[in-house]
């Protein structure tokens, strides 16, 4: 790991225009070093408009240059484009770069199985271990404290950071990101009760992170009981999300951090989960299903479903109803006056 | 680690059926050489029907065998058993059998204190740490990365994955398992606030953790602030479950992934806590209570229980009421309609 | 570490009452040798009254003392105190003592790379790793497997449990503690979704934990996107709470375990957030709030606010509306029959 500031590059903005393809209003020739927040940034800097709640503040701000979807009025130059959101990130990658990993090979302070194969250009750290029969591919880092178990099959340049942990007979894809502390196929949480006791049934599953998967910080994902658990390509798993035995997970999800999805669950493609949103398990999920924060899901969920609340039901019909929870007290006085009026008239029911 | 499928063997079905105390409708003589799912299982597999709703799956499997509680119509053979769960769990360990820990020995990688002692057949797995007058049982797995605190105790069998930490003092039983980057024994929160500031309460109490507890993945489990905190006999906990200081577990209960129990609880045998629980501090859980995903328990629970919900109330009652939440604005509209209807026939209230 | 047990020292309970400036009622000779709970104190030990619900406990109490804000009938001596928690604590750390770190200095089986710079008195043990240009304070304990990135900055007399991660170029005050496996500054869950991909977004801000902040275990600090992520001086976090990238955290906040705090929310000082609170990002949240366990907070909070819920309301309203929601199904047949007495006494809508 090297901080980013080592990196950072001046362009024009004209440069930069013509990196994302987009056009300047404004001085195209001014430099720019660096990115920043639409509050912080000043001359030399540039920031972006992602939610027209701040067009004001795009009005009087001191960045030197502000990415926008359509021309607004401004201090700034401006860089329009169609997404600005997406620019923007090309721009921080153009001027400060993905985090670097100088090359330093494999340490001689980390464990390296005879029977274990690495790649060209891994990097292993001290008190990273790698296990028997291990295949690892090219260009990988393996921070130290990592544990890449007996016969792990890893893809092309990956990063594990310190301390995750992979268990034997997992099967990591290409561009896979593990972030410190996170287990991939820990044993999953299957066991047989029998006359009081919980017997530990063998997880002979694996998991299956996809390629461009990135799993966060002291993640959870445990191996199938007898099928494989699955992640698939460019999903990415935020920090602390626990996923169960036997889920499939679908390509390019967004799982938002303390998630937890239970064991068996299939789950089709494009599902955005926000924070700390629950599933129960043997569901299946459609594609392009969005679920908000805390909610929790008891069923089965169709396409393009947007849910919420805990049960999960549709968001329109959700934001209505619990934000009338507060009105409940309110509601039961008003029956409880109906009735007295009722009786007082006579409105007797015999 | 070494996964399973070196351990494959095959079995005839009689055999089988033998060893877990069943009997064989259809060819006893088969053989089967692994385990699989209902949907998944082919010629030479075996599966099993836990729930009534795969009946339809079973009859057209192309399964070798199928483990059920009673006779049904399948193209498969079926084995009966009174438990099929339990016969499944019996039968994947005799095919797959459970992870293999090969000896090793002390790694001269290791830390392992002087004043430390391990019993025989330990294997303590380079970048491991056994600190001062630890003392570890026989046939223990201490894989890289653990970290077995001063003054530590360890029974004899017991598994301690990658990055585990045991804190200074903690006991553990016999055939404990604690999965990768588990805590236990770490500081409770606690801290007495003054003038403003919060003051760290020394932590003195420790965690207990009782024979055949398995701990999940990135748990955290307090040491008490002066009592301990104790994790019952043959209670699993699942990945990222936070337990407070002092509180006690009682035996063979299951805490499923991201579960929260506070500190200072009590809690009975046989108790089930689904995914996300949370329960508040200082409150008395009885016997065998289940407590239904993402409820909050805010009071005592009495023996036999089943609650759900945030409050958390009887489940029967709490699944009607919470599924009504959806039909508020409908209350309300008929609500408004009634006082309108009563305002106009002048049913009013003078 | 060191279990607290070598500390112990006895003093008579008048010396105790002149440490925390309080007075004794009773035998202020007596021998105090440690502190224990309200129920199993015997003599020789003192406790404390917390909650006016044990008072009853306290006549019969065997403890030796009492720690009390007022005089009561015990059969034990009574300390009177103002403050009784913090007496409680002022005594416990002077009995017990924290937990000590005996001075071992930098293990041969550490990795300290040559540009890092370490204070005097440090400890760092085995399979540590301190990164390029990392500078540490005085008097800091780095236990085995803690990882201190590259260009990462720490104040005097730290400590960082087994396994901690702290990633490059993040700013750590002094006298701040980080429990086992927590990540600091891990990268923030930010991508730029373009044509159905997820597009990693460097995230070049870093975490800044102010002094005096603990983290607890297996918790995920992100490091901002553009601008910093701060905890701020005093808080304290508990274990697996998720901070989302370019939060700050106000001075002495206290977390709760399981809390998780979505990006960009500005946290004001002296707030307390109970077990598994979820919090959405770009919000802003006032000075003095409480937030109750499990509540979801979907907007700004002001100054002094207590709320619960999801979505979180004021705690008076909330207690009494969500406590409602078990007569639900009440409140729908009261309704229905009222509908019914209406149509029935012809009292129709025309």
């Amino acid at each position: 790991m090297k901080t980013k500031d080592k990196l950072m590059q001046t362009k024009t903005l004209g440069e930069l225009a013509a990196h994302v393809g987009g056009t300047v209003i404004g001085d195209a020739s001014i430099q720019i070093k660096s990115a920043s927040t639409l509050d912080k940034a000043g001359p030399g800097e540039i920031t972006f408009l992602s939610n027209k709640k701040y067009v004001p503040q795009v009005k009087d701000t001191s960045a030197g240059a502000v990415i926008v979807a359509e021309a607004i009025d401004s201090r700034a130059s401006l860089l329009v484009v169609e997404d600005p959101y997406y620019a923007f990130m090309q721009i921080v990658v153009l001027l400060h770069g993905h985090r670097q990993h100088p090359q330093t090979g494999v340490s001689p302070q980390a464990s390296v199985a005879a029977t274990a194969k690495l790649g060209a250009g891994c990097n292993v750290h001290p008190f990273a271990v790698v296990c028997e029969n291990a295949v690892v591919g090219k260009n990988c880092q393996i921070y130290p404290g990592v544990f890449i178990g007996p016969n792990v099959s890893v893809g092309d340049n990956c990063i594990f950071y310190p301390n995750a942990v992979i268990y034997d007979g997992c099967v990591v894809g290409n561009r896979v990101i593990v972030q410190s502390s996170a287990a991939v196929g820990q044993d999953g949480f299957g066991f047989a009760t029998h006359k009081g006791a919980h017997h530990k049934i063998p997880q002979i599953g694996r998991v299956i992170l996809e390629d461009d998967v990135e799993i966060g910080s002291a993640c959870a994902i445990e191996r199938g009981t007898l099928d494989d658990t699955v992640i698939g390509k460019g999903s990415k798993i935020g920090d602390m999300v626990a996923i169960g035995h036997g889920t499939k997970i679908g390509a390019h999800c967004l799982l938002v951090p303390q998630v937890g999805v239970a064991g068996s669950v299939t789950m089709g493609h494009h599902c955005v989960l926000a924070g700390q949103v629950g599933v129960v398990g043997h569901i299946k999920i459609g594609n392009l299903v969005k679920i908000g924060a805390k909610a929790g899901v008891i069923g089965d969920v169709p396409d393009g479903a947007t849910i919420v609340g805990t049960p999960a039901i549709d968001a329109g019909k959700a934001r209505r109803a619990y934000s009338l929870i507060e009105y409940l007290p309110e509601m039961k006085k008003k029956i409880k006056e109906i009735q007295r009026r009722m009786d007082k008239t006579g409105n007797t029911d015999e």
